[in-house]
Order: structure tokens, then C-alpha cells, then sequence
């Protein structure tokens, strides 16, 4: 077992960091300094704050107009049969997917064109009438519902295919399309998406892109920052801004749909979205290992990178409680034995006998090192799925543990397991739950902490005391997810003061009124 | 050699276009609009500006302040020794590398590290004095050096590595490190980095990022947007903005390292850098292929992508002109018999063996269908080297040949040497060369043009005749060279006036007084 050891990167690590290269003048070896900003961070949690209301509950509500008849006639106007009043039909966009946070939304607005949507911006900015944009409110930080009477603009409709090139895998469509099906509509063409995620069935890519989602296939290709090419956004003044452009180069000017890309529907509304595509590849395969220890699991991710190489498309991670839980609340069977950590390993690639070859090594000589201790492969597509299904349906089966305290970090590798320990021993019997999973090819933990029900004393023993320990490694406390309205007042823990002021200022230059997603993303000392 | 015309790209995009998927719901299909915002293209070549003044001259000098015995005091006492001001050593950083623009500094600045940065930066914007930051000072486009009597900026001594994590392979690294230097300090460590450009032995990483440079990679390891994970800057106030995480994934508020990512030293100094490098393939091939037609050569490109898959790395090509100008001017010789088409293809994998079946495949198959008509492939390194300088050694060549007119044009793959042939055909004897090479596998076409000497006349015939040929088919005018001052009047041509609107507030949010790099990026009619 100790075979490996040289390649514990946590080793591996310090002492490269310290290792100066001759042909580098020396001096100046910066310490890493925490982007903590610590006086509004304990601001968050004392101060003005009655002690039962969490930085996370809303703030009052804006200075925004209230929909009157006369606006509905506009709106009936312009979209005729697709402005819904109807409460029982409001109520499904009012309420996120973890049912955690409830609107008041009154009105939802179905546009199918970008003119219709600059045609609704411009109306509601003049009457300062706040806006929620709305794809398929599949987020997990309360980003995607209103918080009070905002209006609702859906992009369901909006779900149209504009130019896929065959050439070149480039695909432009419309924000509302659902992810599935554009995978389904390129693999018919024998491409994929550059992304993948558990909500694939609802969630539509201008939400995606608004969140600069990340998912299982970021380890191969990349964040979305690279892949999509183009925007077309629509201003919060109706302004239609086209960067709808194809191409993978474009040097000229300031990169502006940079902006709008993780922005969660604050700066602008994106109306469609021109993608870069993989190749399908002609083989898939995935393993699902067993591990005895977070050490090993990080050796053999280690080993799999040189050995598997460029045909790795995902490295995920899930501990025992998860696979408790699978197998108690959703009835998954555990396909091998019993293990502290299961991995599950896909390769893609383009000639089934070299990836075949290459895997089979690979977990020849995990195994035989003892890295790995139980393990199965899967090539056919359905055994594929159902080994996927045990990483991917954790979130699921978490909500039937009961109430769930989620967090999605981003550490360095080496340290996220740590946090799932000490956050553990941290709680002791306090939580019901203390499951990790995630993304080791990311260095993305998701950490969720369940409890019966809603418990003030049990959230006040988890924050701050993991956003304390995840800006102590200088990492993000959210990795993809996002901010929204739940954890937009912690971004202190990971960005500067000035960063977040920079980050206001865009708000202001681009959405004057704040009509825009009001009460997200940005921390409520800048709304 | 038609038993392939089904996979024309032409063809192939064209059907495909036309195709919805019955997964999604018809209608709006919309046909590509060219971005290029007519009015101001027009008034660019006629109205104010005399017959000989071409749009990428200079304008008038701003109104900032000269450079005082007073400031050269101050400067000398933040950098003793490295505050130069003799004439001789002036020289090299007043021109540009092509020789082609010069400008009249009087100070050059050698700051070691980011607080002197800044505190250079806050003197400057106080007294108003413009800077130019300066890297390798190797781009194209004459963007990294004074135009007037800027003070020049070089990040020449800010050359150390901050940090390599072994483990993930993240390296921090100052921004003045030269990437070669890089590269090797990686390739000790089992890495390299994801991008690889013909100036890598002089060019500084900073700069790399600041123009957000493409290169020989870009169609593996995907561009800077994806690879950067974090950059300090210093804002030209002096405050330091501190985006310099290690991690793959962080949404947590607007992504502004990407603001600076690209914007050529117009909105701040990029000071240090953070980014993901790929593990060191072990097994490198280079073919070096000869085609009859260009049309053979794109299908020679798809069947690639299929049969090599992700160990492709690069995909490369340049024409029978360009190979004359490597026999005349380098004496470099021809490895394969005459064509009107060359083709550089690199693989990179993690198996040799693996990696040397699928060249093999892939290069019989398409000998057999008479794709290609002749080829040679090196594995060892000194060959790779000899036959990748066919390639990255055209630049240089071209130096020798003439006056050089450059362009740097992003266009459906497709399209790209259609360009060419109509340049030809529209210049007629009017040029000496008319060459085209570049990145296949990113649509992205080098067009060069030169004459005996610098001829008003000709440039007449080129442009707008390249631009508005470009902004025709919603082509970029600059793929990845930027717009330094040469290009930035062309920008209309690919982005739109709201565009380019907004793109001139983020500047005046950033940098209100003008500061940092005049006269370059953004339009005249904005600055």
C-alpha cells in the first residue's frame, strides 16, 4: 500500500511550492493570502441582524412599482395567452426545486422571440417593475424564483435550434432549450454537449450559461467560459446586445459576454447561446471502484490521470452516507462491496479496443497496488446509466433524508474530504447526516448536512464555521452553484471588498434601476 | 477522390442547417446577421480623414501630462537602477516588432513586483500620465508600445514562479515569466502549459493573458477563457484587484479576471496569473502532409477529428506560397514533393503505441483515397522541431520578403481560404505575395500581403475589401492578434455600435482618466 506514497500529491504539493526553478530570479515567494474580507464577514454574522434571522433570509423588499391592471394589458397585449395570472399556474415557478424558498410572483411571462423579450425589459424598466428571469428553475440557491412580487419571465417557450454546423460542432439555439434535448438532437448528429447534469431533463441552457453551470464533463471540456462562443442578451433596458457570434477566435474588443456568464440573470437576460460541441465519442466506458481511505482515492485519481490521459471525461466522488442513503430512500443497490468512498470513473474516446486497453490497466494496477479494493466496469449504455445513477441521484435521495444544508466548495484537492471530517466531528450528533460527494477532477465538494427539520441552532453550528474554513484554504464557497438569493451575503469569504465593489459597479453601469433579479448575487450592502 | 464528397463541410453545414430536430418546436429559424455596423465602417474610410491617412494611424495626442524632472525623481527613488531613461536602451522598447510602428518614450520603468506596480499606477493617474504595459513586446498589431511619449511599463523583471501545485497542476506564476521559460520549468515537473505560440521564447505570460493569445494549442486545450483560473491586476488608480485563486470552479459573483483577459493593457495591469496546465503527453507525433486542393484538405481535417479523436492536438496548415518564401528566404527545404497545400497535424497522448496505431490508420486511409498525395512523420524530437518550424517560421519569413500587410481573419472553417483566392484575384499583379497559413481546427486564416516597399495604393485595394468580405460571412477581424492601435478603427466590422458602446463605459468605469495603454483597442470616435 505504501507503494504510492511519492505520489500523494498533499506531499507532492509542498514541496514543488518551495522548489524555485534556476532559470527563475529568485525572491518573492508569495504565501497565498486568504480572500476573506474579514470586517464584513463578522459584520454578517453579528450587527444589525435580529440573532434568528439568517444572512441568507431576504431583505426588505425594493422600491419596485406593483403590476397594475394597466401593465397585465400590455402584457396581454403583447403576449397574448402567454401572460399567466392564474395562481394555481404561478405557483410551480414561485417555489424553488428544493422547496426552499417561496415568491409571491404575480404575473408570468412567456416570450418566444428576443424582440418580445426587449419588448417586456423596456416596458418594465420604464414602470420599474422588477424582473425574475426564469429557465428550468432546476437552481439550488433559491437564484431562479421571485422573492417577492417580482414578475416571472419563463424562457419555456423560447426553445427553438437557430444553426447547428456540422463542420465545425457549433450549435447556436435558444436560451429556453432543455439540455437533454440538444444532447439528444447532437448525438443524432453524432456530437454531445460540452456539459452534463443531474437536472439535464429541465434545466434549459440560458440558465445553464447564466450560471456558468459546471457538472460531470468539466474535467474533459472544460468550464462553459471557453465553450460558448456567442450571447445574444437582452439589457435590462431592452437593449438587445448580439455577441451571437460562431467562431472559436474573436480578438476584437473587450470579451463582453464574459460578463453575462455566471451573472444569474443580474446583468442582462440571455436569449441564445452559440456553443462549441465535442465529437460523440465512440466509446464510453465507467468503473465503479471502492476505496478504503480519501488518501487512496486521491493516489488512484492521481494514477488515473497518467493513465488514462486524454480519454478521462469524469472523476467522481461519493462517500458511505451517500450510498446509505441511496440505498434507504431510493432503494439503489450497492454493485460491490461495502467501502468508506466509491469513485466513479467514465472515459471517452474514439477507438473502443485502445480505451478498453488503457482501462483495463489502469485497474489492473490499482488494484494489485491496493489502491482500490472492489470495482466494476460498464459498457453497455444501460449498466452505464445505472452506475451514473449512484453519483447522480445523491441530491435526490438527500431530500428524502430530510431537511438538507447544502454547500458546494471548492477547495484545493487535497483538502476537501477534510472538510466533510471536520464539519463531522465539528457537529457531532447534532445533524441527522454529514454526507460528501462531488467532483474530484474539479476539487468541488458537496457537502450537505440533513436534520429532521429546520434547525436555527444546527445552521448556527454550521456558519460561519465553514465558510471560515473553506476562506482559510482560499477557496470558493461556491463552485457552481452560484449565489442567488441564499448565499449572495457570504461572498466576502471569497472575494475581496474591492472585488465585490467592482462587481456593484458593473451592476449599476448595466442595470441602473436594479430591475434585473433583484436581491441576488450581490450582498445586500450593495442593493 | 469523390468517394468523400459526403463529408463536405460545405454541404454537410449547409443540409444540416436547414434541419430541425422534431424535438423542438418550429419556426424562427434565423439566418445569420453580419455584426458589421454599416454607418460607422463607412465613415471610417471616407469623411474627416485625408486620402493618405489610413484608419490605423494615429490620432492626435491626448491631453495628458509630459513627464517632469519631478516625476523622473520620484520614479528614480521607487526604482533605483531600474528607472531608465537613456535614449539607446529606449530604442528597443519604442518599436514594435515588425518595425513597423514606433513610438517616442522617454522613461522605461522595471518594476520587480505588484506593489510597485501600484504605486507607479496611483502616480500616474494623480499626475496623469499615460503608460503603455509592455511584455515580450512581440504582438502584431502594435499594441504594446508608445505611441507618443507614454511611459513604458515592462513586467520584464517580474519573472518568478509563485507556485506549482504537482498535484493538480495549477501553476502561479508573476506576469513578466517568458513562456518558454515556463514551458521548461513544467516539462521538469511532468506538465506543460496549454498554450504554445511561435514568439515563445520572448513573449511574458502577462501579455499572453492581456491579448488573450491563441496559438498552436488552442484547438486541444482550449482558449485562455477556460485555462486562467485567477489574475492579480492593478487598476489604473493603483488599487489591486486580487482575482488570484487556485481553483477550477468558483461562482461566487461576477467573473472579473475575464474583463482583463483580452482587453490588451486598455483596463489594468495584469501583475500575476493563475492557470491550469495539462500533464506532459507521452507520446508526441508531427505529420506534415501535402494536398491538391483546399476542399481535400478539409475533409482530410474531419476524417482527422474522427480518426484521431482527443489525441489531435493541432491542426495547421499553410499554402504553396508560403512554402516558397521558406525556401527562398530561410532556406528551409521542402521535406515532401510540391503541393499547393500543406498540412502540420500533431497528436499527444498518454500511449505511444496507442497514439502511433491511430496516426497510422488514419494516414492510410486517407492516402488511399488519395486525400492527401504525399506525407513524412516525425516522433523524435529534433525532426518534430524541424518540421513544426515549416510552420511557425512563415511569420519570419514574410519579414523578409517585403513590406508585410497583415491580417489576422477568424471565418467558418470552411471559408477561410476562399479569402485568399479572392484577394488574389481582386490584387491581381498589384502584390508581390499573397500568402495564406493558419489554424485550421480554429477557423482561423493568417493573410499576408506584401510589397517591395510600404504602398498607400495597394492598401487601398486590401482593405475595406478584406473587412467588409469578412464582416459578410460574420467573420472577426482579429482572431487573436487583438487591435492594438493598427486594427482598433476596424472594430465596426465585427462587433456592433452598442457593442463597442459598452465596451467604451466598462473603460471609463475602469481607467476614467484614460491612463493606461492610449490610442489602442477601442476606437478613435470612443477614446
Amino acid at each position: 500500500k505504501t507503494a504510492f506514497r511519492w505520489l500523494s500529491p498533499l506531499k507532492a504539493a509542498s514541496s514543488v511550492a518551495k522548489t524555485l526553478s534556476p532559470g527563475f530570479s529568485g525572491g518573492l515567494l508569495q504565501t497565498p493570502r486568504p480572500a476573506s474580507s474579514g470586517v464584513r464577514c463578522q459584520e454578517l454574522h453579528a450587527g444589525g441582524r435580529s440573532p434568528t434571522q439568517s444572512p441568507s433570509a431576504a431583505p426588505e423588499r425594493g422600491t419596485f412599482s406593483r403590476v397594475t391592471p394597466e401593465d397585465l394589458a400590455f402584457f396581454r397585449e403583447l403576449l397574448p395567452g402567454r401572460t399567466i395570472t392564474d395562481p394555481d399556474l404561478l405557483e410551480a415557478c414561485n417555489v424553488d426545486w428544493l422547496k426552499s424558498v417561496k415568491g409571491s410572483g404575480e404575473v408570468l411571462l412567456k416570450p418566444k422571440t428576443t424582440e418580445e423579450v426587449s419588448q417586456i425589459l423596456r416596458y418594465c424598466n420604464r414602470g420599474n417593475l422588477a424582473v425574475t428571469p426564469q429557465g428550468g428553475n432546476t437552481g439550488l440557491v433559491g437564484g431562479s424564483v421571485p422573492v417577492y412580487d417580482e414578475i416571472v419571465l419563463s424562457t419555456a417557450l423560447m426553445n427553438n435550434v437557430l444553426n447547428f454546423d456540422s463542420a465545425s460542432g457549433i450549435l447556436s439555439c435558444q436560451a429556453g432549450c432543455v439540455l437533454e434535448s440538444l444532447s439528444v438532437y447532437l448525438e443524432d448528429r453524432d456530437y454531445i454537449m460540452p456539459l452534463d447534469l443531474g437536472a439535464k431533463g429541465s434545466c434549459h441552457i440560458g440558465g445553464n450559461v447564466a450560471t456558468n453551470a459546471g457538472g460531470l464533463r468539466l474535467l474533459r471540456y472544460g468550464s462553459l467560459r471557453g465553450t460558448v462562443l456567442g450571447l445574444e442578451v437582452v439589457l435590462a433596458d431592452g437593449r438587445v446586445l448580439d455577441c451571437l457570434t460562431a467562431l472559436r477566435k474573436d480578438n476584437t474588443g473587450y470579451d463582453l459576454k464574459q460578463l453575462f456568464i455566471g451573472s444569474e440573470g443580474t446583468l442582462g437576460v440571455i436569449t441564445a447561446v452559440t456553443i462549441l460541441c465535442p465529437r460523440k465519442p465512440k466509446a464510453v466506458n465507467v468503473a465503479f471502484l471502492g476505496c478504503e481511505s480519501f488518501e487512496q482515492l486521491l493516489q488512484t485519481f492521481q494514477r488515473c490521470r497518467g493513465m488514462l490521459g486524454e480519454i478521462l471525461s469524469a472523476f467522481e466522488f461519493l462517500d458511505r452516507d451517500c450510498m446509505r442513503l441511496l440505498n434507504t430512500h431510493l432503494k439503489l443497490a450497492n454493485p460491490i462491496t461495502d467501502c468508506p468512498f466509491y469513485i466513479v470513473i467514465e472515459t471517452s474516446g474514439s477507438n473502443p479496443t485502445h480505451d478498453e486497453e488503457k482501462l483495463h490497466q489502469f485497474l489492473e494496477e490499482t488494484m494489485r497496488s491496493s489502491l482500490v479494493t472492489d470495482g466494476t466496469v460498464a459498457t453497455e449504455e444501460s449498466k452505464i446509466k445505472a452506475l451514473w445513477s449512484l453519483r447522480e441521484r445523491v441530491t435526490e435521495a438527500l431530500t428524502h433524508d430530510g431537511f438538507t444544508y447544502k454547500y458546494d466548495i471548492s477547495l484545493p484537492v487535497e483538502r476537501i474530504y477534510q472538510l466533510v471530517t471536520d464539519m463531522r466531528e465539528h457537529l457531532g450528533d447534532r445533524a441527522k447526516s454529514v454526507v460528501g460527494y462531488g467532483h474530484v477532477g474539479d476539487g468541488n465538494l458537496h457537502l450537505n448536512i440533513t436534520s429532521p427539520a429546520k434547525d436555527p441552532a444546527l445552521l448556527a453550528s454550521i456558519e460561519p464555521f465553514i465558510y471560515e474554513w473553506t476562506a482559510r484554504f482560499r477557496g470558493s464557497i461556491s463552485a457552481e452553484h452560484g449565489l442567488g438569493l441564499k448565499k449572495r451575503n457570504y461572498i466576502y469569504y471569497s472575494k475581496s471588498n474591492m472585488a465585490v465593489d467592482l462587481m456593484g459597479s458593473i451592476k449599476i453601469l448595466l442595470d441602473p434601476k436594479g430591475i434585473l433579479n433583484p436581491y441576488k448575487t450581490l450582498p445586500d450592502d450593495l442593493q
